[in-house]
């Protein structure tokens, strides 16, 4: 008895967009001793948010306020909009593939870099649009090249990350504005910007909300080390983010999540520790690398493409990590693909890398 | 400039399944001192659950495993079925959206019964399809009329929850058995338990996971008194599981209720302490009506609907009741909403319930 699936889901592949190092734990047999592939932070939490969710879960027994209304608040005052122009959602992975279900109908074009980030294709697939990409610029996603596509192909939605997930590479503020500016009349850009906070330089361009033809995503996974509390947000002009309502979980935010997402927004200082710390965490790997006469692309991420010249080579070192108990991920499509993406860890995984990497080579 | 939002997105209205206590709170400008009509928990979590979220908060910056691997192991040994034959989800309206968007084409067609669970009609609505309702019999869902009107407007997917919300009445494990055999072949019936452990009788039928027809919903938002936590799963033949999996949002369980999850399922004794509370507590409120000259429906659930004989008089002992700093919801549609739905409180929390109400009548 064949199930009544429609025919996009019957047509889907059943791939995900990534294999979760547990999943790799159990066909090895044995933990991991450093995780640096996931691109978690290694640079803990606020106190502040840690100790408002340790208190938080004796009060799991009800749900989050599904109007987010305090933490929205917070945050529309972090970035000076207003509160009816912030969507919280459990992570960006969520809100992409809100943005999708938005602005994409059956056979619409969004248009993205052959190589970023993943999850959101996963989502074009899964709500049945068509994905056009277009090449990365050597290491760099590139703009001018995305809104071309985007307006040869009459795409409502483009996808940039910057920070760029997997390289770490950026764009400065100037250039993602004329970006913006060049965005189309009937396309959206989805500007990913869940990095961010690693950069050093002020990189991210000035937030207009009056401006419908951009969404800027943020989350509390990356710089505020809360990955496992699936809580992000996104800002964006208010009739977009009316539309976000209209489809969203609205109960679907976990109640300890939004608590400790609003001490952190709360906790101000706490991310330019994290900012100094990964800065030098970066400059670690990058002395490293030049150290062993390798490449390795500038960063404002929480990890550092190395370059090792070829596919295969890079390969074999993800695989030979992986036996020294060092899950690490590399990118996946060409011309990236030579690279492999140095999570940055705490000092005992780095060592435990770097020995292993140099064995390695 | 307008948005490009889909067609389907353009005509969906700004509503949503629920107003959250919160929003209520903020109107009012002070909190509730009684919170009893979320079907919240009153009955509290597993002691072991607590430890270990508590202590797993200090690990927030990781993910969960995106295959809920430990978890759906555990949930399959408790129930008797493989590992691929669970779907774990951030809760049951997560799962539902899923089940909706899998299944139907847009104006594809879903049977429920009107005044039903209002977040799967949000779903059907959310993504296209389009309800087909038949009223319910008396206080209780009627199963025969839902799969009469699913053979007759050849719907894939018919809704039933067992016990009901929001009237707490409940069918047999035969009646709902002969339902799911009734089932017609291009159909699924989406069987949603979510409070089946408050039942004292035994009203789940086997689960038979070789059956293709029907998805069972769980949750650990109910009796596990977990709902802050947004976790949930489905129980199905291997290849629904599978269509679920083309389309989840693999990264999107909070790493905490993961864990939270599974020290739940493994603390056996918990839920029989919950069922025998919710009972008492059931019967509290069954006396207390019946003192007052006022019929309440016998439940299998946390809440007890309480018939005040009138639309009128239901709307107005509700906003009483919030007058009087009690939070407590009714059904909405007819001939449901001649009943207020009081939930399971604290004992300080059915004292304040009991002089508001008898105030207010």
């Amino acid at each position: 008895m064949p199930i009544p699936f429609t025919q996009l889901v019957n047509t889907l592949p059943a791939t995900t967009p990534f294999v979760g190092p547990e999943t790799l734990e159990r066909q090895r047999g044995k933990p991991f001793r450093a995780r640096i592939g996931a691109n978690e932070s290694v640079f803990g939490m606020s106190d502040a948010a840690l100790q408002a969710m340790q208190q938080a879960v004796a009060g799991s027994a009800w749900y989050a306020d599904p109007e987010n209304y305090d933490l929205r608040q917070a945050l529309a005052q972090k970035h000076g909009v207003d509160i009816d122009e912030i969507c919280v959602d459990a992570g960006i992975d969520t809100l992409l593939g809100l943005t999708v279900r938005m602005l994409l109908e059956h056979n619409g074009k969004a248009v993205t870099s052959h190589g970023a980030y993943p999850t959101f294709n996963y989502h074009v697939a899964g709500f049945g649009a068509e994905l056009v990409t277009v090449p990365f610029q050597g290491f760099h996603e590139d703009p001018d090249a995305l809104i071309e596509t985007t307006k040869k192909v009459n795409a409502p939605l483009v996808y940039l990350s910057n920070p760029d997930n997997p390289m770490g590479t950026w764009h400065s503020a100037d250039v993602i504005q004329s970006m913006i500016d060049a965005v189309p009349e009937n396309s959206i850009l989805a500007l990913d910007e869940a990095y961010i906070e690693f950069a050093v330089d002020d990189i991210a361009p000035a937030i207009d909300t009056s401006n419908p033809r951009v969404i800027r995503f943020r989350t509390f996974s990356k710089a505020y080390g809360m990955a496992g509390q699936r809580i992000a947000y996104a800002i964006a002009h208010q009739d977009i983010i009316q539309g976000f309502n209209k489809i969203r979980n609205h109960f679907g935010i976990n109640r300890i999540a939004q608590i400790g997402a609003l001490a952190s927004v709360k906790d101000g200082g706490f991310l330019d520790t994290v900012t100094q710390a990964a800065e030098s965490g970066r400059q670690r790997v990058m002395n490293f690398a030049s150290d062993l006469g390798l490449y390795a692309e500038p960063s404002s991420t929480n990890f550092v493409a190395v370059d090792l010249e070829s596919t295969e080579r890079a390969q074999a070192m993800i695989t030979k990590l992986a036996d020294l108990d060092v899950f690490m991920r590399m990118p996946g499509v060409a011309p990236l693909n030579r690279c492999v993406r140095v999570g940055l860890g705490s000092d005992a995984e780095f060592d435990l890398f770097a020995t292993a990497f140099k064995q390695a080579l």
